[in-house]
């Protein structure tokens, strides 16, 4: 089923992948060069460059230019159901959930969010603020509104975590997300946030969740990095 | 319902969409400064950016540093279900659908596609590389390649159109779609393909379209601009 280029690839992509199992290479490490690697295993820097390429592709390594490779701190790539509850999202992909919480006020919505919740300009909403990590490693920056007639109080303590788990105790639960999705060139904030260069592509999200009756209790503008993951979708005819 | 503000802002909006409705707002044409809206409409320079910038944000306009504000081509924001059916995609939205075929191939796949076709290597794939137009604005390059033991024949013909309404008539269609999505900054070839700058943030989408037994019969390598609309997902609980 295999000719020989697919071996002689696959062993460069196996001998990364176990020594990132067995940990002889960690998170952020820096991996031995291609020339390193073409006389190690024996194979052309070819067949190093395309093996190391692939684990490029499935964000197992990074390349960082005139620096080298280097092991992503995520340890596997992982595909990531965005928009929906990034703290259970992480957790069920074996990867810890954190939070910082930039801002958190009760705000009275402009055009923009009051036409996205359906609700008169100048309603009442939770607007926060947040950084959402995954082992760490910071995965999108978040700005959320909640309708305060639907959702009366949220602490900064709730915010730290998860506010879905926290409105699911209320009953307050989405029934379908309407999602939207761009791209775009990292601006300095953004970047600074996320840690990445600027200018890096982004994916930048518009999310709309709305309970049982089509009322939508939440709206949020996300901005993801996606060095380290993928977002995934099942698209059901 | 409204302040003042909102409605001065709003006037802005409100000017420009009728502008391009009936007509004297053209595709790619350039409108008045902001100054020069200021005057006209009798609000502030600030209020005239309120409201340019959420056309920009909604695709109804696109900003070009150092040239001024320009109608997109699109002639409203449209939701996109991207990576199926690009063409029933386009028409349900009122766009018309064209395809440039850069290249038809039967090649033999490599250890990537066989693995997400669930085939040896070596097994034969079509191999199609494609440019989508919705309404002449070029929206992506595809790379596609489909399981030529489940599809015998693919002609550079059905290759302009719609390969899936193609397979529709021999009873191949998707049961479910698998997507990863990353976003990427435009390579020159990109750039050029979708006629955007080099570095433009892009939509990098892998789909994978299986049968009801499971079995992908086609896998696509995508990559969308998002300048001109959205890309749209529901998520039901």
């Amino acid at each position: 089923m295999e000719n020989n280029t697919e071996k002689k690839y696959e062993l460069v992509i196996n001998y990364i992948l176990s020594n990132i199992e067995n940990g002889v290479f960690q998170p952020h490490q820096m991996i031995e060069s291609e020339m390193e690697l073409s006389k190690k295993l024996n194979v052309s820097r070819v067949t190093v460059r395309k093996g190391l390429e692939e684990l490029v592709n499935n964000k197992v390594l990074s390349k960082r230019k005139g620096k080298g490779t280097f092991v992503n701190p995520i340890p596997k790539y992982f595909g990531f159901k965005s928009g929906i509850g990034f703290s259970s999202e992480a957790k069920k992909r074996g990867l810890a959930p954190s939070t910082k919480l930039l801002s958190i006020e009760k705000v009275p919505a402009n055009s923009k969010v009051a036409d996205l919740l359906k609700v008169p300009v100048d309603t009442l909403t939770w607007r926060i603020e947040r950084i959402r990590y995954a082992d760490s490693v910071a995965i999108c920056y978040e700005e959320e509104f909640f309708d305060a007639q639907i959702v009366p109080e949220i602490t900064a303590d709730t915010a730290e975590h998860s506010i879905y788990d926290y409105l699911e105790a209320y009953d307050i639960t989405f029934s379908y997300v309407d999602q939207k999705i761009v791209a775009e060139n990292a601006t300095e904030k953004y970047a600074n946030y996320l840690n990445v260069d600027v200018n890096t592509a982004l994916i930048n999200m518009e999310v709309i969740a709305c309970l049982e009756n089509g009322k939508p209790f939440n709206v949020g503008f996300s901005k993801y990095q996606t060095n380290n993951f993928f977002l995934v979708q099942t698209i059901y005819k």
